[in-house]
């Protein structure tokens, strides 16, 4: 039995193992990242922590460079989405040493595509892609008429209530903020139209708004049971 | 007329009476359990509701006496998810009796168990099952979709905010309770984004995040409208 | 040309006007309504408007005798929907005179029935029926589960939150509050949860509930469309 | 190559390139537009902003009188939806020449209309008309349902909470605006209830109006989707 059966195949023993290791791996790293955030750990958990993260980093260099090894082509595997991905995943940790810690941080947000390798094991994933393609012009319209819809909310929204609230409603991209909360229907409440006129502005946006921010959720939900239908007809014709 | 008839079926008369009987329990016992907990009641209100809890747990034991003399298999039913429901429902009245009663109001929590016995009664839960089964990969898909939309986006906020808020972003965990707020379009207030980047940030989460977490909820009434729709070609076909 | 064409036919001319106006006293009814409740009014403008009250009140007065003199069977217009919703819309006003204006507020809701009058006139009522009738079962499934999640939630969120919060979640009622303003995603930020326990609880509720929440919306909108196919295809068969 | 090859066709290469360069204008337009609004500009930035504005109008009327120029009826141009928006996008700038420019704020607002000169080079928008004219009967109920839900919604609050808070629910028109933010679910938190029965009222008509306020969307996420499956049928079909 090679590398390869184990690296890159998930149908024998030993290539479940490598995939459901390499996946606790990766649940591993993530936990401890996050746990690494919390303000008052004590000095033993953060030493604990420090440790893992170096397993952790040298585990996934170690499955790097086996796929790397493994791989057909291997400039191929270098330069493929899910290879620069598990590139990125580890090179931060090595950039990192000898340089300050806490300009480091920001390179640390790559690490977070550790989580994108989730991905890969999914076969599920085909059927959403399939959806995607389907409503793909109409979720493009939708989103093109959503900024749209955006832009001019907070146009009228500034010039209702930037002379009553110039704090809040400072300039059009202040406002934006207070469109986006709005029309995503978040509404953090800490800024909202308090002029009659912006209220009533509001009220017509909203009305509009919500009939055209909420669509491409549906045409994503019609996608996916057209696609899931298809299927189930395929399988049931026996093909 | 044997207790067998009474207790197990519901088309008889009698039958019918004790399944009604046993749901005006149900609710009666829920009432009661909520208006216990209202901080201002009167003395004699409260004994009243002390000696209404005892009867009903009473009643509740006697029912779940009659079921398993009632059942085909004894051990059968102690065993099956409704006899054990059945079973908590009354139990932790029974283990209180001569413990202090304030620990034992972590066990009042699975007297709501109760509650999932008006389920039984219900027909429609099957339609919803049906439903359930055709949606179940997607609905599925989307929950892990969620979940890694929600890490993300806590990673993110706590990069942009945690400098400026140090209390309200504390970790990414507290993060995750702003992300879990932001894309449910809850937006209670008490943690929102207030630098640029963050306010950028949102925008993109939430524009792809609103396409994602309804998703589900559309896939749910799609699949549910097919299988009622298949129910009525059924039905028009005289199957 | 007899008064029975005028008041109950819609074809005619003289129908039509006197629909119109109809319709007209009723949105005009409805403005003075609300503007009354205004509080800085000019003593000028509260007099027209009640002098406009009493005019419109009794057009409506003769609106009513004039259904009723031209109704096939007068018992059966007085007694039916429509008969009895036309005479609540006026007797209040009768009620009142001599009597205290401000206990008399609470009939003013009744009033409001005469909002009710406009959906006479509309037509396309009868696809949303439909639509109701073929996704009534799944509407008021979902009904009584959203009923018992917020239940639950609201039992949850109690023994969390309660001893952190007395005064937000005083009993099991006002934790009812928080689930309301939460599962509809509403969140005024009045009542939010501040423990660890509680935030994560919310979490869990809420990726259950957003799945239950919106799902009679989306079934309701499938069964319009459903209809309203239908509809199309009967059109183009030359039914 | 004349000039009317350039302006009005798009296959060409010159034409496409024109649509691209005026594009290109709107969007600038808007973006120095928005910048302009933001407080603590430097006065250089503010005087190339201004230029920047001067250029831009220019060339969007040298674009206007180009399309009169190109057009086969010029009255008709100049009077259609797309004339009267390419000169509304330009007017204001030469009206305001000699006039304070306070003043002026209001015009610029009609400068946005230049946002809708987007939609002319998309063609995508057919389909979603197409979506619009299929669900529009059932759209036009629900709006109509919906404004009489804001309405009875706000009347009720008003009664429930004007006694209590007689600051925030002043009036029915100030009720309106709490039935707004509360039924769109946005929930900014500046106004809710707090008496037993307008929570209580709140919960009944939230339940009613979440499966009313979200139907449109449904409705044409689903008149969406028919179309595209329509067009995809006629596609494979060889027509």
């Amino acid at each position: 039995m090679d590398i390869k059966a184990i690296v890159e195949e998930s149908d024998t023993l030993p290539g479940r193992v490598f995939d459901l290791v390499v996946q606790a791996l990766i649940v591993l790293s993530i936990v401890t990242f996050s746990v690494e955030t919390l303000p008052d750990l004590a000095a033993g958990t953060r030493e604990l922590l420090g440790v893992a993260e170096v397993v952790i980093t040298l585990l996934f260099t170690l499955e790097y460079f086996l796929r790397l090894y493994a791989a057909e082509s291997r400039v191929g595997y270098a330069l493929s989405f899910y290879g620069l991905i598990d590139l990125l995943a580890v090179l931060p940790f090595y950039i990192a040493s000898g340089v300050d810690l806490r300009s480091l941080r920001i390179f640390r947000l790559l690490q977070l595509l550790r989580l994108m390798k989730l991905f890969r094991y999914s076969k599920a994933i085909r059927r959403f892609s399939r959806a995607l393609v389907i409503a793909r012009e109409e979720i493009l319209l939708f989103s093109v008429i959503t900024a749209m819809l955006l832009y001019l909310a907070s146009v009228g929204i500034y010039y209702f209530e930037h002379a009553v609230q110039p704090d809040a409603f400072k300039s059009i991209f202040h406002s934006l903020w207070w469109a986006v909360a709005t029309l995503t229907t978040v509404g953090y409440g800490d800024i909202y139209p308090i002029t009659t006129g912006g209220k009533i502005f509001t009220f017509v946006v909203l009305m509009v708004g919500l009939g055209i921010v909420a669509v491409p959720a549906g045409l994503l939900a019609s996608a996916l049971s057209q696609v899931g239908m298809e299927e189930r007809e395929e399988q049931s014709q026996g093909r």
